[in-house]
């Protein structure tokens, strides 16, 4: 990976885990919470997945690859739960979790 | 501190982690999803506190006392909340936050 | 898989990571710290997936048996290493190790 | 706190956690790993914490205040370590860390 491709893979790691956590504390306060519960769930999943990837991508992690694929899968199911609400939040997290899907893709 | 102590208090972390997520999980399934949003909130961040302090604690971490500070702080916020709800899962998890705020406050 | 069952899982998935953690801080306390350097490395790799594996497991994450298949192989690893290595602390990580790689696979 | 001053917040711990996480996986690899201890297990320390802040931050914890203390003192404590060390990867991370310290201090 190229030294531009890892710096790349970082942020839309950093970029998905903080649209995830910010859709999650929208979810929380909006009034149709129970509508959101499965949001909040995946919200809660997919940021602390790729918290963990950041994490191990910059500190050289063995274990990039298989990481990525789990990641690829979480950020996926992630962006499908979001992508059916209308919130402003949902709808940012989905294209987050969709770029961050097949960014983690093309490594693992 | 001595090693059974050592040993209580990662098991007490540990069934507040364990007891956090659970009521979390729980929460998301109840009807009153909306009334159970702060409870939802501070399960993850006392689950989360848990978890970190436990592996700072069996890593030597040389910042123990200071993130049990923290920790207890955050244990007992979530009890409190939980302490609210009728629920079984939340009254479980006010008990194990309680307690769990308890030895935080002992070692820090 | 029953409560029994979950129960075990999660304590082994917590004595994995106590053990890694401790091998951790040991190793950087011997002599021949050079010597153990990918045991320290793979020491926080395990240390930190057995601990999200815990969290994940007891929130009743969709994604148990995804996060189970990568734990698996990155206890392997890490007990592949310790086994190395005469020191105590080195020899009971191992057993750790294995003891939960096995228990990950069959879950996942 | 402005989004602007949130946003550089969390490129500053972003910052802090890559370069320290790097700093972990090159100290792994010198030929002096002895003289490189403290500094590994401290460069994992305020990793860990900065990419806690971080999550904590973007999900709109309630402890901001009390993880960013806390998160300002392992850093100092980093970065004192790292800057002892002359290799290329410590001194930027002791640039990181210190950079990192003053702005969870403005937080906290």
């Amino acid at each position: 990976m190229s030294n531009q491709n890892y710096q790349d893979l970082l942020e839309t790691l950093h970029d998905c885990m903080t649209a995830c956590n910010h859709c999650f504390n929208s979810c929380l306060q909006e009034d149709d919470v129970k509508m959101m519960a499965e949001c909040i769930r995946l919200d809660r999943e997919c940021a602390d997945i790729c918290s963990y990837l950041e994490s191990a991508i910059s500190r050289n992690s063995p274990f990039i690859k298989e990481l990525a694929t789990v990641c690829a899968k979480i950020c996926t199911a992630c962006g499908e739960e979001c992508k059916k609400h209308q919130h402003d939040h949902c709808q940012k997290c989905a294209d987050a979790c969709f770029k961050c899907a097949d960014a983690c893709k093309k490594i693992s």
